[in-house]
Protein backbone atom coordinates (compact mmCIF):
# COMPACT_ATOMS: atom_id res chain seq x y z
CA UNK A 1 0.00 0.00 0.00
CA UNK A 2 1.86 3.15 -1.02
CA UNK A 3 1.60 5.96 1.11
CA UNK A 4 -1.04 8.66 0.89
CA UNK A 5 -2.48 12.16 1.81
CA UNK A 6 -5.60 11.76 3.28
CA UNK A 7 -7.88 14.47 3.96
CA UNK A 8 -7.07 15.08 7.25
CA UNK A 9 -3.51 15.51 6.13
CA UNK A 10 -4.48 18.25 3.74
CA UNK A 11 -6.68 20.09 5.91
CA UNK A 12 -3.76 20.12 8.08
CA UNK A 13 -1.42 21.46 5.87
CA UNK A 14 -4.10 24.29 5.04
CA UNK A 15 -4.66 25.23 8.64
CA UNK A 16 -4.02 29.23 8.41
CA UNK A 17 -4.02 29.49 4.91
CA UNK A 18 -6.37 30.52 2.44
CA UNK A 19 -9.26 28.08 1.31
CA UNK A 20 -11.91 27.63 -1.08
CA UNK A 21 -15.07 25.31 0.15
CA UNK A 22 -17.76 24.80 -2.91
CA UNK A 23 -21.12 24.19 -1.22
CA UNK A 24 -24.40 22.84 -2.52
CA UNK A 25 -26.05 25.51 -4.25
CA UNK A 26 -24.47 26.82 -5.89
CA UNK A 27 -22.12 28.54 -2.78
CA UNK A 28 -18.87 29.45 -2.08
CA UNK A 29 -16.73 30.50 0.55
CA UNK A 30 -13.19 31.67 0.92
CA UNK A 31 -11.31 32.27 3.86
CA UNK A 32 -8.23 31.63 6.26
CA UNK A 33 -9.03 27.79 7.95
CA UNK A 34 -8.60 28.18 11.36
CA UNK A 35 -9.82 24.56 12.20
CA UNK A 36 -11.89 21.85 11.42
CA UNK A 37 -14.04 18.61 13.22
CA UNK A 38 -12.82 15.45 11.97
CA UNK A 39 -14.68 13.04 10.30
CA UNK A 40 -17.92 15.81 9.26
CA UNK A 41 -15.54 18.01 7.97
CA UNK A 42 -17.33 21.15 9.34
CA UNK A 43 -14.83 24.28 9.16
CA UNK A 44 -14.04 27.08 10.87
CA UNK A 45 -12.54 30.20 8.78
CA UNK A 46 -11.88 33.54 9.10
CA UNK A 47 -11.80 37.02 7.12
CA UNK A 48 -14.29 34.77 4.92
CA UNK A 49 -16.30 36.19 2.12
CA UNK A 50 -19.36 34.30 0.74
CA UNK A 51 -20.17 33.94 -3.27
CA UNK A 52 -23.09 33.09 -4.81
CA UNK A 53 -23.23 32.48 -8.79
CA UNK A 54 -20.04 34.36 -9.08
CA UNK A 55 -20.41 37.23 -6.93
CA UNK A 56 -19.48 38.00 -3.56
CA UNK A 57 -22.43 38.49 -1.26
CA UNK A 58 -21.17 39.19 2.10
CA UNK A 59 -18.57 39.08 4.03
CA UNK A 60 -17.95 37.42 7.13
CA UNK A 61 -15.34 37.94 10.05
CA UNK A 62 -16.05 34.05 11.11
CA UNK A 63 -17.84 31.57 9.78
CA UNK A 64 -18.85 27.90 10.95
CA UNK A 65 -19.59 25.89 8.04
CA UNK A 66 -21.53 22.90 7.98
CA UNK A 67 -19.77 20.06 6.75
CA UNK A 68 -22.91 18.22 5.29
CA UNK A 69 -22.92 20.86 2.63
CA UNK A 70 -19.95 20.42 1.02
CA UNK A 71 -19.03 19.44 -2.46
CA UNK A 72 -15.09 19.99 -2.39
CA UNK A 73 -12.58 22.20 -0.35
CA UNK A 74 -9.60 23.23 -2.24
CA UNK A 75 -6.18 24.68 -0.61
CA UNK B 1 0.46 19.67 13.82
CA UNK B 2 -1.02 23.54 14.24
CA UNK B 3 -3.10 24.43 17.30
CA UNK B 4 -6.54 24.89 16.28
CA UNK B 5 -10.01 26.46 16.57
CA UNK B 6 -12.43 23.53 16.13
CA UNK B 7 -16.55 24.26 15.82
CA UNK B 8 -16.72 23.79 18.93
CA UNK B 9 -14.51 26.44 20.90
CA UNK B 10 -15.81 28.81 18.46
CA UNK B 11 -19.59 28.20 19.36
CA UNK B 12 -18.17 28.42 23.25
CA UNK B 13 -16.86 32.04 22.53
CA UNK B 14 -20.54 32.79 21.76
CA UNK B 15 -22.18 32.10 24.32
CA UNK B 16 -24.12 34.89 25.27
CA UNK B 17 -23.55 36.58 22.32
CA UNK B 18 -25.67 37.48 19.11
CA UNK B 19 -25.13 35.10 16.25
CA UNK B 20 -25.99 34.54 12.71
CA UNK B 21 -27.55 31.32 11.45
CA UNK B 22 -28.23 30.59 8.22
CA UNK B 23 -30.18 27.26 7.16
CA UNK B 24 -31.50 25.72 3.90
CA UNK B 25 -34.70 27.32 2.25
CA UNK B 26 -32.95 30.64 2.49
CA UNK B 27 -33.95 31.43 5.82
CA UNK B 28 -31.79 33.07 8.33
CA UNK B 29 -31.87 33.79 12.26
CA UNK B 30 -30.04 36.02 14.26
CA UNK B 31 -30.34 35.83 18.45
CA UNK B 32 -28.45 35.65 21.59
CA UNK B 33 -26.62 31.82 21.76
CA UNK B 34 -28.06 30.22 24.87
CA UNK B 35 -26.31 26.30 23.97
CA UNK B 36 -25.72 24.28 21.83
CA UNK B 37 -25.57 20.08 21.30
CA UNK B 38 -22.36 18.99 20.29
CA UNK B 39 -21.66 17.47 17.32
CA UNK B 40 -25.26 17.92 16.15
CA UNK B 41 -25.19 21.91 16.06
CA UNK B 42 -28.93 22.03 17.41
CA UNK B 43 -29.02 25.83 18.64
CA UNK B 44 -30.80 27.36 21.61
CA UNK B 45 -31.17 31.21 21.07
CA UNK B 46 -32.87 33.53 22.89
CA UNK B 47 -34.55 37.14 21.53
CA UNK B 48 -33.88 35.97 17.94
CA UNK B 49 -35.42 37.04 14.76
CA UNK B 50 -36.40 34.96 11.72
CA UNK B 51 -35.63 36.37 8.33
CA UNK B 52 -36.88 34.85 4.97
CA UNK B 53 -34.93 36.42 1.94
CA UNK B 54 -33.79 39.00 3.44
CA UNK B 55 -36.96 40.31 6.00
CA UNK B 56 -37.92 39.42 9.12
CA UNK B 57 -40.59 37.44 9.07
CA UNK B 58 -40.77 36.36 13.09
CA UNK B 59 -40.00 37.81 16.16
CA UNK B 60 -39.27 34.49 19.08
CA UNK B 61 -38.50 34.44 22.70
CA UNK B 62 -36.55 31.47 22.01
CA UNK B 63 -36.17 28.93 19.92
CA UNK B 64 -34.36 25.66 19.03
CA UNK B 65 -33.25 24.94 15.65
CA UNK B 66 -32.04 21.43 15.07
CA UNK B 67 -28.47 21.64 13.22
CA UNK B 68 -29.52 19.35 10.47
CA UNK B 69 -30.64 22.05 8.44
CA UNK B 70 -27.84 24.62 9.16
CA UNK B 71 -25.29 26.28 6.29
CA UNK B 72 -23.15 28.18 8.37
CA UNK B 73 -23.28 29.92 11.78
CA UNK B 74 -21.30 33.15 12.42
CA UNK B 75 -20.63 34.85 15.62
CA UNK C 1 -16.90 27.24 30.08
CA UNK C 2 -19.97 29.38 30.90
CA UNK C 3 -23.09 27.70 31.47
CA UNK C 4 -25.32 26.73 28.50
CA UNK C 5 -29.10 25.97 27.91
CA UNK C 6 -29.01 22.94 25.76
CA UNK C 7 -31.71 21.76 23.86
CA UNK C 8 -33.08 18.74 26.29
CA UNK C 9 -32.79 21.58 29.22
CA UNK C 10 -35.41 24.12 27.27
CA UNK C 11 -37.28 20.72 25.94
CA UNK C 12 -37.63 19.60 29.28
CA UNK C 13 -38.75 23.40 30.87
CA UNK C 14 -41.66 23.09 27.72
CA UNK C 15 -43.04 19.83 29.07
CA UNK C 16 -47.01 20.59 29.73
CA UNK C 17 -46.51 23.59 27.92
CA UNK C 18 -47.62 24.91 24.74
CA UNK C 19 -45.14 25.01 22.04
CA UNK C 20 -44.78 25.67 18.40
CA UNK C 21 -43.06 23.27 16.08
CA UNK C 22 -42.17 24.29 12.17
CA UNK C 23 -41.66 21.33 9.96
CA UNK C 24 -39.78 21.50 6.49
CA UNK C 25 -42.85 22.33 3.89
CA UNK C 26 -44.32 24.84 5.07
CA UNK C 27 -45.96 22.87 8.19
CA UNK C 28 -46.22 24.06 11.45
CA UNK C 29 -47.81 22.40 14.58
CA UNK C 30 -49.14 24.03 18.01
CA UNK C 31 -49.84 21.85 20.78
CA UNK C 32 -49.13 21.00 24.31
CA UNK C 33 -45.74 19.15 24.70
CA UNK C 34 -45.96 15.63 26.83
CA UNK C 35 -42.57 14.27 26.19
CA UNK C 36 -39.88 14.02 23.17
CA UNK C 37 -37.01 11.46 22.75
CA UNK C 38 -33.85 12.66 23.10
CA UNK C 39 -31.42 13.11 20.67
CA UNK C 40 -34.08 12.40 17.86
CA UNK C 41 -36.46 15.24 18.90
CA UNK C 42 -39.47 13.13 18.41
CA UNK C 43 -42.39 15.20 20.03
CA UNK C 44 -45.77 14.24 21.62
CA UNK C 45 -48.43 16.87 21.42
CA UNK C 46 -51.64 16.62 22.68
CA UNK C 47 -54.63 19.33 21.25
CA UNK C 48 -52.83 20.08 18.56
CA UNK C 49 -53.47 22.04 15.72
CA UNK C 50 -51.81 21.56 12.14
CA UNK C 51 -51.25 24.93 9.96
CA UNK C 52 -50.14 24.98 6.72
CA UNK C 53 -48.90 28.37 4.70
CA UNK C 54 -50.53 30.19 7.75
CA UNK C 55 -54.19 28.24 8.23
CA UNK C 56 -55.24 25.82 10.26
CA UNK C 57 -55.68 22.53 8.37
CA UNK C 58 -56.23 19.73 10.58
CA UNK C 59 -57.72 19.62 14.71
CA UNK C 60 -55.22 16.65 15.95
CA UNK C 61 -55.66 15.63 20.10
CA UNK C 62 -52.32 13.41 20.58
CA UNK C 63 -50.07 13.25 17.60
CA UNK C 64 -45.87 11.95 17.29
CA UNK C 65 -43.74 14.21 15.28
CA UNK C 66 -40.79 13.06 13.65
CA UNK C 67 -37.87 15.16 14.19
CA UNK C 68 -36.36 14.15 11.26
CA UNK C 69 -38.40 17.31 9.80
CA UNK C 70 -38.76 19.79 12.27
CA UNK C 71 -36.66 23.02 11.42
CA UNK C 72 -37.22 24.96 14.37
CA UNK C 73 -39.33 24.31 18.19
CA UNK C 74 -40.29 27.35 19.67
CA UNK C 75 -41.38 27.01 23.55
CA UNK D 1 -38.11 16.63 35.71
CA UNK D 2 -41.99 16.35 35.42
CA UNK D 3 -42.98 12.59 34.19
CA UNK D 4 -43.92 12.74 30.22
CA UNK D 5 -44.68 10.56 27.51
CA UNK D 6 -42.60 9.12 24.70
CA UNK D 7 -43.22 8.05 21.72
CA UNK D 8 -43.00 4.78 22.66
CA UNK D 9 -45.35 4.99 25.00
CA UNK D 10 -47.80 6.28 23.17
CA UNK D 11 -47.22 3.94 20.40
CA UNK D 12 -47.41 1.38 22.68
CA UNK D 13 -50.53 2.47 23.61
CA UNK D 14 -52.16 2.66 20.65
CA UNK D 15 -51.47 -1.06 19.86
CA UNK D 16 -54.43 -2.49 18.26
CA UNK D 17 -56.17 0.75 17.70
CA UNK D 18 -56.58 3.03 14.73
CA UNK D 19 -54.04 5.01 13.55
CA UNK D 20 -53.74 7.80 10.82
CA UNK D 21 -50.17 8.53 9.66
CA UNK D 22 -48.75 11.15 7.69
CA UNK D 23 -45.91 10.17 5.01
CA UNK D 24 -43.83 12.98 2.82
CA UNK D 25 -45.87 13.52 -0.61
CA UNK D 26 -49.07 14.04 0.76
CA UNK D 27 -49.92 10.45 1.45
CA UNK D 28 -52.30 9.09 4.04
CA UNK D 29 -52.42 6.17 5.74
CA UNK D 30 -54.96 4.77 8.33
CA UNK D 31 -54.82 1.06 10.11
CA UNK D 32 -54.88 -0.74 13.08
CA UNK D 33 -51.44 -0.44 14.54
CA UNK D 34 -49.86 -3.75 14.78
CA UNK D 35 -46.30 -3.29 15.59
CA UNK D 36 -43.35 -0.92 15.41
CA UNK D 37 -39.52 -0.82 15.26
CA UNK D 38 -38.02 1.19 17.96
CA UNK D 39 -36.72 3.97 17.60
CA UNK D 40 -36.73 3.46 13.87
CA UNK D 41 -40.97 4.38 13.75
CA UNK D 42 -40.86 1.60 10.71
CA UNK D 43 -45.24 0.49 11.53
CA UNK D 44 -46.95 -2.76 11.03
CA UNK D 45 -50.85 -1.69 9.96
CA UNK D 46 -53.52 -4.12 9.48
CA UNK D 47 -56.98 -2.88 7.48
CA UNK D 48 -55.22 -0.15 6.03
CA UNK D 49 -56.15 2.58 3.49
CA UNK D 50 -53.90 4.54 1.95
CA UNK D 51 -55.00 8.29 0.19
CA UNK D 52 -53.41 10.99 -1.20
CA UNK D 53 -54.49 14.40 -1.91
CA UNK D 54 -57.57 13.37 0.52
CA UNK D 55 -58.89 10.62 -1.64
CA UNK D 56 -58.54 6.42 -0.76
CA UNK D 57 -56.20 5.29 -3.55
CA UNK D 58 -55.61 2.17 -2.02
CA UNK D 59 -57.06 -1.10 0.36
CA UNK D 60 -54.24 -3.02 1.89
CA UNK D 61 -54.46 -5.97 4.13
CA UNK D 62 -51.10 -5.16 5.91
CA UNK D 63 -48.97 -2.96 5.17
CA UNK D 64 -45.03 -1.76 7.13
CA UNK D 65 -44.48 1.83 6.53
CA UNK D 66 -40.77 2.70 6.98
CA UNK D 67 -40.25 5.16 9.57
CA UNK D 68 -37.82 6.99 7.26
CA UNK D 69 -40.62 8.72 5.48
CA UNK D 70 -42.88 9.84 8.04
CA UNK D 71 -44.23 13.02 8.83
CA UNK D 72 -46.51 12.76 11.91
CA UNK D 73 -48.58 9.62 13.86
CA UNK D 74 -51.94 10.45 15.44
CA UNK D 75 -53.54 7.85 16.97
CA UNK E 1 -47.48 -4.08 26.45
CA UNK E 2 -49.46 -6.34 24.70
CA UNK E 3 -47.66 -8.76 22.23
CA UNK E 4 -47.09 -6.77 18.96
CA UNK E 5 -45.98 -8.17 15.38
CA UNK E 6 -42.73 -6.52 14.25
CA UNK E 7 -41.63 -5.12 10.97
CA UNK E 8 -39.31 -8.42 11.01
CA UNK E 9 -42.27 -11.09 11.94
CA UNK E 10 -44.19 -9.94 9.14
CA UNK E 11 -41.01 -10.27 6.64
CA UNK E 12 -40.59 -13.64 8.10
CA UNK E 13 -43.86 -14.20 7.50
CA UNK E 14 -43.87 -13.34 3.82
CA UNK E 15 -40.57 -15.70 2.81
CA UNK E 16 -41.31 -17.27 -0.25
CA UNK E 17 -44.69 -15.48 -0.92
CA UNK E 18 -45.51 -12.70 -3.32
CA UNK E 19 -45.36 -8.99 -1.94
CA UNK E 20 -45.70 -5.89 -3.13
CA UNK E 21 -43.17 -2.77 -2.43
CA UNK E 22 -43.55 0.50 -3.23
CA UNK E 23 -40.46 2.96 -3.82
CA UNK E 24 -40.09 6.69 -3.89
CA UNK E 25 -41.00 7.96 -7.29
CA UNK E 26 -44.41 6.07 -8.29
CA UNK E 27 -41.88 2.89 -8.33
CA UNK E 28 -43.90 -0.67 -7.27
CA UNK E 29 -41.71 -4.27 -7.61
CA UNK E 30 -43.98 -7.15 -6.97
CA UNK E 31 -42.64 -10.70 -6.39
CA UNK E 32 -41.76 -13.23 -4.38
CA UNK E 33 -39.88 -12.49 -1.30
CA UNK E 34 -36.34 -14.70 -1.14
CA UNK E 35 -34.61 -12.51 1.96
CA UNK E 36 -34.45 -9.64 3.37
CA UNK E 37 -31.50 -7.74 5.89
CA UNK E 38 -32.65 -6.46 9.22
CA UNK E 39 -32.77 -3.26 10.05
CA UNK E 40 -31.96 -1.70 6.32
CA UNK E 41 -34.89 -3.60 4.65
CA UNK E 42 -33.30 -4.50 1.52
CA UNK E 43 -35.09 -6.98 -0.23
CA UNK E 44 -34.45 -9.89 -1.94
CA UNK E 45 -36.93 -11.07 -4.81
CA UNK E 46 -37.72 -13.62 -7.50
CA UNK E 47 -39.87 -13.33 -10.46
CA UNK E 48 -40.17 -9.51 -10.19
CA UNK E 49 -42.00 -7.50 -12.42
CA UNK E 50 -41.36 -3.40 -11.92
CA UNK E 51 -44.18 -1.12 -12.67
CA UNK E 52 -44.35 2.70 -12.90
CA UNK E 53 -47.08 4.78 -12.62
CA UNK E 54 -48.97 1.64 -12.74
CA UNK E 55 -47.62 0.43 -16.14
CA UNK E 56 -45.45 -3.25 -15.84
CA UNK E 57 -42.03 -1.55 -17.36
CA UNK E 58 -39.97 -4.73 -17.17
CA UNK E 59 -39.84 -8.30 -15.54
CA UNK E 60 -36.46 -9.29 -13.37
CA UNK E 61 -35.58 -12.69 -12.47
CA UNK E 62 -34.36 -12.12 -9.28
CA UNK E 63 -33.45 -8.55 -7.53
CA UNK E 64 -32.30 -6.89 -4.73
CA UNK E 65 -34.29 -3.96 -3.85
CA UNK E 66 -32.13 -1.20 -1.28
CA UNK E 67 -34.08 -0.47 1.59
CA UNK E 68 -33.66 3.40 1.69
CA UNK E 69 -36.02 3.95 -1.33
CA UNK E 70 -38.95 1.69 0.14
CA UNK E 71 -42.19 3.30 1.02
CA UNK E 72 -44.28 0.03 2.13
CA UNK E 73 -44.03 -2.96 1.68
CA UNK E 74 -47.68 -4.95 1.62
CA UNK E 75 -47.72 -8.94 1.99
CA UNK F 1 -38.05 -18.94 10.33
CA UNK F 2 -37.58 -20.81 6.76
CA UNK F 3 -34.24 -20.57 5.48
CA UNK F 4 -33.61 -16.74 3.51
CA UNK F 5 -30.98 -15.63 0.42
CA UNK F 6 -29.86 -12.84 1.58
CA UNK F 7 -28.88 -9.45 -0.20
CA UNK F 8 -25.15 -10.43 0.34
CA UNK F 9 -25.96 -14.19 -0.43
CA UNK F 10 -26.88 -13.01 -3.61
CA UNK F 11 -24.38 -10.63 -4.74
CA UNK F 12 -21.70 -13.20 -3.83
CA UNK F 13 -23.14 -15.81 -6.00
CA UNK F 14 -23.20 -12.46 -8.52
CA UNK F 15 -19.30 -12.50 -8.56
CA UNK F 16 -17.99 -12.58 -11.94
CA UNK F 17 -21.18 -12.03 -13.57
CA UNK F 18 -22.77 -9.30 -15.40
CA UNK F 19 -25.15 -7.51 -13.18
CA UNK F 20 -27.66 -4.44 -14.18
CA UNK F 21 -27.64 -1.57 -11.51
CA UNK F 22 -30.81 1.07 -11.06
CA UNK F 23 -29.49 4.25 -9.78
CA UNK F 24 -31.40 7.21 -8.92
CA UNK F 25 -31.54 9.43 -11.72
CA UNK F 26 -32.81 6.95 -14.38
CA UNK F 27 -28.98 6.09 -14.76
CA UNK F 28 -28.28 2.10 -15.03
CA UNK F 29 -25.45 0.35 -15.13
CA UNK F 30 -23.99 -2.85 -16.57
CA UNK F 31 -21.14 -4.86 -16.17
CA UNK F 32 -18.95 -7.84 -14.35
CA UNK F 33 -19.24 -7.51 -10.74
CA UNK F 34 -16.09 -7.97 -8.99
CA UNK F 35 -16.64 -7.05 -5.74
CA UNK F 36 -18.70 -5.74 -3.14
CA UNK F 37 -18.80 -3.77 -0.12
CA UNK F 38 -21.64 -4.65 2.85
CA UNK F 39 -23.53 -3.26 4.19
CA UNK F 40 -23.18 -0.11 1.97
CA UNK F 41 -23.43 -2.04 -1.35
CA UNK F 42 -20.83 0.08 -2.99
CA UNK F 43 -19.80 -2.03 -6.28
CA UNK F 44 -16.92 -2.46 -8.51
CA UNK F 45 -17.89 -3.44 -11.89
CA UNK F 46 -15.43 -4.01 -14.68
CA UNK F 47 -16.88 -3.99 -18.69
CA UNK F 48 -19.12 -1.54 -17.63
CA UNK F 49 -21.82 0.53 -19.81
CA UNK F 50 -23.35 3.43 -18.22
CA UNK F 51 -26.99 4.00 -19.92
CA UNK F 52 -28.96 7.13 -19.49
CA UNK F 53 -32.77 6.87 -20.19
CA UNK F 54 -31.87 3.72 -22.46
CA UNK F 55 -29.16 4.96 -23.90
CA UNK F 56 -25.81 3.72 -23.49
CA UNK F 57 -23.62 7.35 -22.60
CA UNK F 58 -20.08 5.87 -21.89
CA UNK F 59 -17.92 2.66 -21.71
CA UNK F 60 -15.79 2.20 -18.51
CA UNK F 61 -13.70 -0.76 -18.00
CA UNK F 62 -13.39 -0.16 -14.33
CA UNK F 63 -16.26 2.04 -11.86
CA UNK F 64 -16.91 1.87 -8.16
CA UNK F 65 -20.02 2.46 -8.19
CA UNK F 66 -21.57 4.18 -4.66
CA UNK F 67 -24.25 2.00 -2.67
CA UNK F 68 -26.05 5.32 -2.01
CA UNK F 69 -27.62 6.16 -5.36
CA UNK F 70 -28.87 2.54 -5.94
CA UNK F 71 -32.48 1.75 -6.77
CA UNK F 72 -31.55 -1.81 -7.41
CA UNK F 73 -29.12 -4.83 -8.57
CA UNK F 74 -30.19 -7.93 -10.68
CA UNK F 75 -27.70 -10.72 -11.39
CA UNK G 1 -16.62 -17.18 -1.51
CA UNK G 2 -15.00 -16.58 -4.25
CA UNK G 3 -12.38 -13.39 -4.17
CA UNK G 4 -13.22 -10.41 -4.58
CA UNK G 5 -12.21 -6.88 -5.54
CA UNK G 6 -13.06 -4.44 -2.93
CA UNK G 7 -13.45 -0.45 -3.48
CA UNK G 8 -10.87 -0.25 -1.05
CA UNK G 9 -8.72 -2.61 -3.36
CA UNK G 10 -9.38 -0.45 -6.04
CA UNK G 11 -9.38 3.04 -4.49
CA UNK G 12 -5.83 1.53 -3.62
CA UNK G 13 -5.04 0.26 -6.99
CA UNK G 14 -5.56 3.64 -8.38
CA UNK G 15 -3.09 6.16 -6.14
CA UNK G 16 -1.24 8.38 -7.78
CA UNK G 17 -3.55 7.29 -10.78
CA UNK G 18 -5.88 9.80 -12.85
CA UNK G 19 -9.04 8.88 -12.16
CA UNK G 20 -12.58 9.92 -13.20
CA UNK G 21 -14.93 11.18 -10.68
CA UNK G 22 -19.01 11.93 -11.19
CA UNK G 23 -20.83 13.63 -8.32
CA UNK G 24 -24.20 14.37 -8.46
CA UNK G 25 -25.28 17.21 -10.06
CA UNK G 26 -23.80 16.84 -13.49
CA UNK G 27 -20.12 17.16 -11.83
CA UNK G 28 -17.23 15.51 -12.88
CA UNK G 29 -13.93 15.77 -11.57
CA UNK G 30 -10.46 14.20 -12.82
CA UNK G 31 -7.41 14.43 -10.83
CA UNK G 32 -4.32 11.67 -9.74
CA UNK G 33 -5.65 10.71 -6.58
CA UNK G 34 -3.50 11.14 -4.04
CA UNK G 35 -5.48 9.65 -1.17
CA UNK G 36 -8.72 8.61 0.66
CA UNK G 37 -10.84 8.23 3.41
CA UNK G 38 -12.36 4.84 3.93
CA UNK G 39 -15.59 3.92 4.14
CA UNK G 40 -16.51 7.58 3.64
CA UNK G 41 -14.99 7.81 0.34
CA UNK G 42 -13.53 11.43 0.69
CA UNK G 43 -10.90 11.87 -2.40
CA UNK G 44 -7.88 14.04 -2.33
CA UNK G 45 -7.30 14.71 -6.42
CA UNK G 46 -4.04 16.54 -7.28
CA UNK G 47 -4.11 18.24 -10.66
CA UNK G 48 -7.70 18.73 -11.07
CA UNK G 49 -10.13 19.44 -13.78
CA UNK G 50 -13.48 20.37 -12.86
CA UNK G 51 -16.18 19.68 -15.44
CA UNK G 52 -20.08 20.84 -15.96
CA UNK G 53 -22.43 19.32 -18.42
CA UNK G 54 -18.87 18.38 -20.03
CA UNK G 55 -17.04 21.43 -20.30
CA UNK G 56 -14.16 22.26 -18.18
CA UNK G 57 -15.16 25.05 -15.61
CA UNK G 58 -12.35 24.98 -13.37
CA UNK G 59 -8.49 23.88 -13.04
CA UNK G 60 -7.78 22.96 -9.47
CA UNK G 61 -4.14 22.30 -7.60
CA UNK G 62 -5.54 20.19 -5.03
CA UNK G 63 -9.42 19.40 -3.78
CA UNK G 64 -11.12 17.21 -0.96
CA UNK G 65 -14.02 15.38 -2.63
CA UNK G 66 -16.60 14.65 0.06
CA UNK G 67 -17.42 11.10 -0.45
CA UNK G 68 -21.56 12.16 -0.20
CA UNK G 69 -22.20 13.41 -2.90
CA UNK G 70 -20.19 11.00 -5.26
CA UNK G 71 -22.14 8.28 -7.58
CA UNK G 72 -19.09 6.74 -9.12
CA UNK G 73 -15.52 6.86 -9.50
CA UNK G 74 -13.48 5.25 -12.34
CA UNK G 75 -9.71 4.83 -12.08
Amino acid sequence: MPPQKKTADLLNESLNKRILVELKGNREYRGILEGYDHPHMNLVLRNAEEAKDGEIVRKIDRVIIRGDNIIYISP
